[in-house]
C-alpha cells in the first residue's frame, strides 16, 4: 500500500480554498499511485479555528466541505481533520475527529483522545475526549488512525491518563496515522522526532505523520511531516516552511533518511518569521507593508525580513527624525533602505511635537520635561505611520522585541503599534544575533547598526543601558522567568543578582497592561507573549 | 452548629492581604459564634490567577498563606480555596482545592472534579479533575465540600460525565458546603439561585454557597451568597457589589427570604461597572481618572460611572474640539463636568492636526480627504489624552462601547485607546439605558447628548447613522451573533436583512485584528470581547 503524506498551509474558515487544495492534492497522489493521502488535523477548518467551534454554522460548513473532499476519492482513499458533533447526551458538543474518506463518502469518523490544553492550546474548551478506539481496515491493512498528542503520552510523568495506542494496539493495528497540527518553536522539529521515534519504539509498528505548514497570525507551523520505519528509523521527512506532498510504499519503505546537520537556532527563527509576515499579508489580501526605521537595529531586522517576505519594493521605509535623532542614525536607516533597494520617505517630527508641547504648555504646569514628552514622541511617529497606513493601505509592522516588550521599554499607542510583531518572540540578543545572519553573506544592515549601543533616541544622549541592565543579563533573567517558570528565589540561586531580579520581574509584572494591548506576536520560543502565556493585569504578585 | 459565609473582595497575588483579609473575617465569625467560616474558591491567591499558577514559587505562597489563616482556626474551623499540588505521577500538576482548616493546621484538602473550560473559564489548563470523593466530619456533622462547577451539572445535557454530589451522598453527608467564583453578567444572580435551589431540590440538604465580590481586571464578582434549608428555600442571600458576612445555625435556620424585586438589567449594569471602574482604580493604586469628553452619550456615561466611582473630583474631562465639532458638543460636555463638579480642561485640536497635515502633505501625494484624515484627529486627541495620563499619573479611561467594537467603528490608537474600557460590553442601546437610568433622579447627563444623533465628528455633519444601521436593528443582530452564536442563515430566519445580516457579520470579523489590541472591558454580558471570545485573526469565515 502507497501512503501519501499531504503537508499543506491551509486558511482558516476558507473552506472553499482548503477544500479545493485537498482535492488537488489526492488528485496529485493519486498520479504518484498513492492509495491514501494522509491531511493535518483540523485540516478542513484550519488550525486553530479557535471560537468559530462554537457556530453551528461553522461546524456544518466543514461536514460540507469534507463531504466535498470525499467525492474525490474515487480508487483512493483520504484521512482527513475536522470537528465533529458530539451525538451523545454528555460532555462537549464536539469531537475534534479523522475522517476516512473513499468511495466518495465519509465511511468512518474517529475522534482524539487527548486534547491538549495548555500554553497556546485550548482544545478542552470546545472538545469532548474520546473514550471508545477502533481501527480501520483498508486494502488489507489495519490503520490505527490517530489525532496529535493522541501519541504524544508515551513518558513516565505523563499528561493524561490514558494511553490511545495502548487501546488500539488490542486490535493489532498493522500502521500508525497521525494527523498533527504541532507549531513551531525552535526546539520543536527535534522533539517532534523523538517522540516519533519512540512510538515506533514502543509498538514496532511503521509510523506516517501529517503536519500543517504556514503561519496562522502568530502560530507558525513548519510542517517537517515524518514517516517511519517499524524500526524506528526515519525514512522520509517532508520539507520545512513550505508546502510538501510525499508517497511511501509501506511495504517497500526507502533506506534511512542520513540526518543532515540539525539547523541552527536563528536560521530556523529566520525562516519562521520570514513565513510569518508572508502568509500574515497573503492570507489577509495584502501586498505592502510600511514600517518606522530608526536607524537601530530591530527596526532593521524587521525591514530585512519582511523585505524577504514581500519583496524589497513593497515595503515602505519612514524615517521620523528628532531633534534628538543623531546623524548617523538616519545616514544608516538610508542605508539599509538602500542596501534593500526599497522605497523610503523622511517626515521628520520636530514641527509636530511642538506643536503637542504648544497646546498641551498651560496644561503641563511648567512640570520638567519626563517621559510624557518622550512618548509624545513615539506616538507623534505612532500617528504618522498609521497615517500612511490608512492612506495608502499598507500594514504596519512592529518593530517591538522580546526583551522591550518584556520590561516595558516601550511606548503604548507609539511604537508599541502595528498590525503584526515581528519580533516580539525574539530576545535582544538574538535580534543581534539575526541580523549577523542576514548579513552573513553581504552587507545588508549596516555594520554600524549592529555596532552601536542601543538607544531609543526620544532624549538628549540616551541609551538603553541607561535604564537596563546588559541584555546579556537582562535576557537570561527573562528567559528564566517566562520560558522556565522560575521564582525569584530560583533565579537568584543560579548567581544573578538579588536586587537586579526583583526590579526585572516587577517591571515583567507591571508591564503586563501594556502587552495587552500589542499586535499579535509571531510565535518562535516555547513561551510567547500572546495567546500563550495568560496573565492577570490587576495583580501584585511580584510586584 | 453556625457557619459563616464570608464574602471578600481579593486581590490576585496580594497573599498578605488576602490572609489578613481572611483572619479578620474569621476573628469577626468568631465573636458572632460560628463554628465554620466558610470562603470563596482559590480565595487564597484570587481568581482568577492565570499562568501565576505555573509558578511553583506562587504555588508554595499560596500554601504558607493558608497556613497563616489555619494558624488563625482555634476553636473555629474553615473551608478555604486555594490550588495544591497533585502529586500522583499523571495528570496536571495541580488542583483546584478546598482547604479544611482546623486547630491551628490544615487537616484535610478536597479537589475540584468539574472544571469549568469554556468562556472566561481556563481551569483545564491547569488542574487536574478529581476523582476520589470523601466528605469531612465536623462537631458531630458530615459535610460535602464542594468547589463552584462541581454542584453545576444537574441537566438532562450534562457537560460532564459525572457528579460529585451523587458521589458524595454515598457517604451520607448532612451539609452541602460550595466554595465559588462565579462571575457577574446580567443574569447570572437569577442562575445561580436555580442552580442551587436544584440541588437543595435533589439532595435534600441544606447549602451554603460563598462567591467571590470584587473586580478583577474585567470580572466583575457580584457576592450574593447564598443559603438554602434543606427544603430548598432560600433563607439568605448575601449582599452584591459589596462585602458582607453572614452567620447561620444549621439546626435553626430562619425563615425563608421574601423575593425581594428582580433588579433591573440596566441598574445591575450600573452597579456592576462602578464597582468595575473602582477596584481596578483601587488595586493598582491609582486615584485618578482622565477622559475625553466629547458632548457624545459614550463618554458622557462613562464620565458619570467613573464619578461614581472614584468621585466626581478625581475625573478630569478633556474636551478635545476640531473643526468639525458641533457648538453643542462643547456646551454638552461643559454641562456634565458643571453637573458632576468635575474638573475639565479644553484643549483644540487643529493646530495639532494641520501640523500633521503639513509635514503629510508631500507624501499624501494630493489624494482626497478620507479615513486617514479622520484618524488623524482621533489619533491626535489620543495622545494629548496619554500625555496628560503620563504627566499627571492619571488612567485614562476607554469610552467605546459594544456596538462599534464589535463593528469596528472607531480608531486603533486613538479614540480606541485606555487603560480600561469601561462601555466595551455594553450595547449602545443600553448605552441610551444607562444615560437614563443615570438621570433618574435629576438631570446629570445633559438631556441633549441622550436626545441627539450620534455623531463621531471626524467630517462635516458626520453621522453615525450615514456608516451603521440603526442601533436598534444593528444592537440585535450583534447579539444573535456574538452572544447567541448563531450564523448568518440562523439570524436571517429571524427576520432581518439578507445584506444587511451579511454585511454586518463582515465586519465583526474583519474587525477582529482591532479588538486584538484594545483594552480590558468589564464584562456583563453572557459573551463579553476579551477573554471570553477567542477568535482568529487572520481567517476567512463570514469574511
Amino acid at each position: 500500500m502507497k501512503i501519501a503524506i499531504a503537508q499543506l498551509n491551509y486558511h482558516i474558515g476558507n473552506f472553499e480554498s482548503n477544500q479545493n487544495k485537498m482535492i488537488e492534492a489526492i488528485s496529485t497522489a493519486k498520479n504518484q499511485g498513492a492509495d491514501l493521502v494522509v491531511f493535518a488535523e483540523l485540516a478542513i477548518s484550519g488550525y486553530p479555528p479557535r471560537d468559530f467551534l462554537e457556530f453551528d454554522d461553522f461546524i456544518e460548513r466543514c461536514w460540507k466541505a469534507t463531504e466535498e473532499v470525499a467525492k474525490a476519492c474515487i480508487d483512493i482513499a483520504a484521512v482527513v481533520g475536522l470537528p465533529t458533533k458530539n451525538s451523545n447526551s454528555t460532555g462537549k458538543r464536539l469531537f475534534n475527529s479523522a475522517a476516512f474518506l473513499i468511495e466518495g463518502k465519509i465511511q468512518d469518523v474517529l475522534h482524539k483522545s487527548l486534547l491538549p490544553t495548555y500554553d497556546i492550546f485550548d482544545e478542552y474548551r470546545y472538545f469532548e475526549p474520546n473514550t471508545d478506539f477502533h481501527c480501520v481496515d483498508y486494502k488489507g491493512k489495519r490503520l490505527a488512525i490517530t489525532v496529535c498528542e493522541d501519541i504524544w503520552n508515551l513518558g513516565v510523568e505523563d499528561l493524561y491518563r490514558i494511553k490511545p495506542m495502548d487501546e488500539l494496539m488490542k486490535e493489532n493495528p498493522e500502521v500508525i496515522i497521525n494527523i498533527a497540527a504541532s507549531p513551531f518553536h525552535y526546539e520543536q522539529a527535534e522533539r517532534r522526532k523523538r517522540i516519533m521515534k519512540a512510538n515506533v519504539d514502543k509498538y514496532r509498528l511503521p509510523l506516517f505523520y501529517a503536519n500543517h505548514v504556514g503561519a496562522q497570525t502568530e502560530l507558525l507551523f513548519d510542517g517537517g511531516s515524518l514517516a517511519f520505519d517499524n524500526q524506528g528509523k526515519m525514512v522520509g521527512e517532508l520539507n520545512y516552511f513550505e508546502e510538501d506532498l510525499q508517497v511511501f510504499d509501506i511495504d517497500h519503505l526507502p533506506k534511512e533518511i542520513k540526518q543532515k546537520e540539525k539547523p541552527k537556532k536563528i536560521a530556523l527563527i529566520h525562516d519562521a518569521l520570514v513565513m510569518g509576515v508572508k502568509n500574515y499579508f497573503q492570507k489577509l489580501g495584502f501586498k505592502k507593508a510600511v514600517l518606522g526605521l530608526s536607524g537601530g537595529i530591530d527596526s532593521a531586522v524587521v525591514m530585512a525580513l519582511a523585505s524577504e517576505a514581500l519583496g524589497a519594493e513593497n515595503v515602505h521605509a519612514i524615517l521620523l527624525p528628532s531633534q534628538f535623532s543623531s546623524d548617523h542614525s538616519i545616514k544608516d536607516a538610508e542605508g539599509l533602505a538602500k542596501n534593500l533597494g526599497s522605497p523610503y520617505e523622511i517626515i521628520p517630527i520636530q514641527s509636530i511635537f511642538e506643536s503637542f508641547e504648544k497646546e498641551l504648555k498651560p496644561h503641563f504646569k511648567n512640570l520638567p520635561f519626563n517621559i510624557a514628552e518622550e512618548n509624545i514622541q513615539a506616538r507623534a511617529r505612532g500617528v504618522l505611520l498609521m497615517a500612511l497606513s490608512n492612506k495608502f493601505g499598507y500594514i504596519l509592522l512592529n518593530t517591538s522585541n522580546k526583551s522591550e516588550s518584556a520590561v516595558g521599554y516601550g511606548t503604548l499607542y507609539g511604537d508599541m503599534n502595528g498590525g503584526l510583531s515581528v519580533l516580539g518572540d525574539v530576545y535582544k540578543v538574538d535580534v543581534f544575533e539575526l541580523a549577523r545572519y542576514i548579513n552573513r553573506k553581504e552587507e545588508i544592515i549596516p555594520w554600524n547598526t549592529i555596532n552601536k549601543p542601543p538607544s531609543a533616541e526620544l532624549r538628549p544622549d540616551q541609551k538603553d543601558s541607561d535604564s537596563l541592565p546588559d541584555y546579556e543579563i537582562l535576557d537570561a533573567i527573562l528567559f528564566q522567568y517566562i520560558e522556565n517558570r522560575k521564582g525569584p528565589k530560583e533565579i537568584i540561586a543560579l548567581g544573578f543578582d538579588e536586587a537586579l531580579v526583583n526590579r526585572v520581574l516587577k517591571l515583567v509584572n507591571t508591564n503586563e497592561y501594556k502587552r495587552y494591548q500589542t499586535p499579535p506576536i509571531l510565535r518562535v520560543s516555547t513561551k510567547a507573549f500572546g495567546m500563550g502565556r495568560r496573565m492577570p493585569i490587576v495583580a501584585k504578585y511580584l510586584s
